[in-house]
């Protein structure tokens, strides 16, 4: 099957535009209101998309990046037609980076879609406005591809197991598309494979139980939530053939940063003989960074540790220490699955093999 | 310095009894309320300690058992004196011993004292009260003796230590003593030790921050809450040198079986060769189970992990998969302290030479 041959909806739009280049908006899911709302924003003004991400109503990288393109469109229909239309896109790029402003996709698809409308050569300014949404609907069907193009390479694995287990989400409400760890799982299932997928509920935020086993449900595959500390009795109990997680960073040796926790997993995956695999595109290598040990870790602050829901379950005044994030070393990693290819062994060198220089 | 010279105080009274045995009554710290409120709730009849245990305001095998010590004396105060006296008390016993079935701790204690109210010659109900008021405070020395001693030959590990990582609570609230897990901690502190605790929350039910991390806070004990899946980043980045954990039953092989995420977090020291401790009583191994694989593990409720902190935090619906505990194979033990003596290395054979049989 190739690859245009095979188009699977994920099992829900994170994110769409409505209507033409003029008149047209963003609509984004409300994931900050998952799982108990299912909720859409319309966004009609850059101010909007702006709060809207800073809001983490749309969320994770690929996501981001999507939204950032449609949201530069939003912006210049705010912009008059004349001679400071470009200088009015310029400004509005600036701005709607401000939103997320670690979040690279973001200010590279704003850029992207700012270029696009400075090389186009009119003076209709509606013109200018529909290359642009050209440009960004570009992204959002890069974005999808790149999703099934990693869920072709994964399913195959997928479809030996009867349970695999994920930790967070690196999933649908991700991407635009069907999501990185899970693009093999829907593959799979849209192929008639059933399996079950424990879903690390991921404290603090819990994406796992609040987001991935959402996802995963609405797309009808059989999802279990487990806090994250049963993972080591998932295992040890036979009940998983594989673990998938999702990447946010991977330096040139394959050591891989990912959502705090997953190294834990991987060490637990390790002592029981079972495959784990990292699903990511080729943007998340980071070939700047010899290993992770150089990959910068972000701490959060205390109150997602102890008031995390709505009610205090720590003491007052206690002390928290809370990385976002912990590094996977390569030979935890039985392979990384990305769009170009699959990476195995996780080596310097395969990893250059399969994605390049970059 | 022997054991008749070293008494700490636990640092938070979770049970006393207040008064004499005619009139006195049962204080409980309700544990519920923690750690946003310190209450204590006076029980003066057999239903009000009945309902104070189901509801978990006292918990912890050992401070169960001296609960029901004490229970057993209120319950005394409601029997007329006279001949029905005893019969009384045998079904005040049935009662109070339904309000958690599966603590053998707390029946065990509430037998006790029954026996010896059977057993003493009287014919005023009085004096078998305070016999009865006797063997319930014996009951309660007994536990804080079974703590120190635990704690005496667990100091001198922790004061090796800058920083130690617990998870879920063997602590002082869970005994009438300074703890099991905890004891050496309170030993080494009150020796002058300056050290951190790394406290596992614990999901679901988040008795390491909610609990740990309050009664070692109140100490003056450094305590730092971390999500359970924060561990293997605090070992992988050299933040702790030893773990210590309490179990809730323990195999003649050394096997135990402790608050889920207590495998983990021995599979995650092991590759960090950081040692891995168990403190627990005798009374916490049972001689019976020839290995860990014959413990039964007790399954929850979907709710703890689906609603756990007052608000939904997964989809409706959704499938869990909640076993309350897991069971760490001897092999990942380092040694196991109990109050009879450490238990290194944890083998059948060593097990039983500093046990015995039962």
């Amino acid at each position: 099957m190739t690859s245009d041959q095979l188009k699977i909806q994920p099992p829900v739009k994170v994110l769409d535009w409505i209507g033409d280049a003029r008149r047209g908006y963003l609509r984004l899911l409300d994931q900050t209101l998952l799982p108990n709302e299912e909720t859409y924003l319309d966004c009609k003004d850059t101010q909007a998309v702006h709060d809207a991400i800073k809001r983490l109503v749309v969320r994770g990288a690929p996501a981001l990046g999507v939204a950032g393109g449609y949201a530069m469109v939003v912006a210049s229909q705010w912009i008059s037609d004349g001679d400071d239309f470009y200088i009015g896109l310029e400004a509005a790029a600036e701005y709607l980076e401000s939103s997320r402003p670690t979040a690279v996709n973001l200010s590279w698809a704003v850029q992207r879609v700012l270029r696009r409308a400075q090389r186009t050569i009119s003076s209709n300014c509606d013109d200018i406005r529909e290359v642009m949404l050209e440009e960004a609907i570009a992204i959002h069907h890069e974005d999808e591809h790149l999703c099934m193009e990693i869920g072709k390479l994964a399913a195959p694995l997928i479809s030996e197991c009867s349970a695999v287990l994920t930790h967070c989400n690196a999933g649908a409400l991700a991407t635009a598309g069907i999501g990185t760890a899970t693009a093999g799982m829907y593959v799979a299932h849209f192929s008639g494979h059933q399996f079950t997928v424990y879903c690390d509920e991921t404290r603090p935020l819990l994406q796992g139980s609040r987001l991935t086993a959402w996802e995963l449900q609405h797309a009808g595959i059989d999802a279990v939530v487990i806090t994250d500390n049963m993972a080591g009795a998932v295992m040890a109990e036979g009940k998983v053939q594989m673990v998938i997680t999702g990447a946010d960073r991977i330096a040139a040796n394959g050591d891989a940063a990912n959502k705090i926790g997953t190294y834990s997993v991987a060490v637990l995956a390790k002592r029981h003989n079972i495959p784990f695999y990292i699903a990511a595109p080729y943007s998340t290598f980071d070939m700047s960074l010899a290993s992770g040990a150089e990959i910068p870790i972000e701490q959060r602050g205390s109150e997602e540790i102890t008031n995390g829901f709505g009610r205090r379950t720590a003491p007052e005044n206690i002390k928290t220490y809370s990385p976002a994030f912990d590094v996977t070393p390569a030979e935890l990693i039985t392979a990384i699955i990305t769009d170009r290819g699959i990476i195995k062994p996780v080596t310097t060198e395969n990893v250059r093999k399969v994605i390049g220089n970059q």
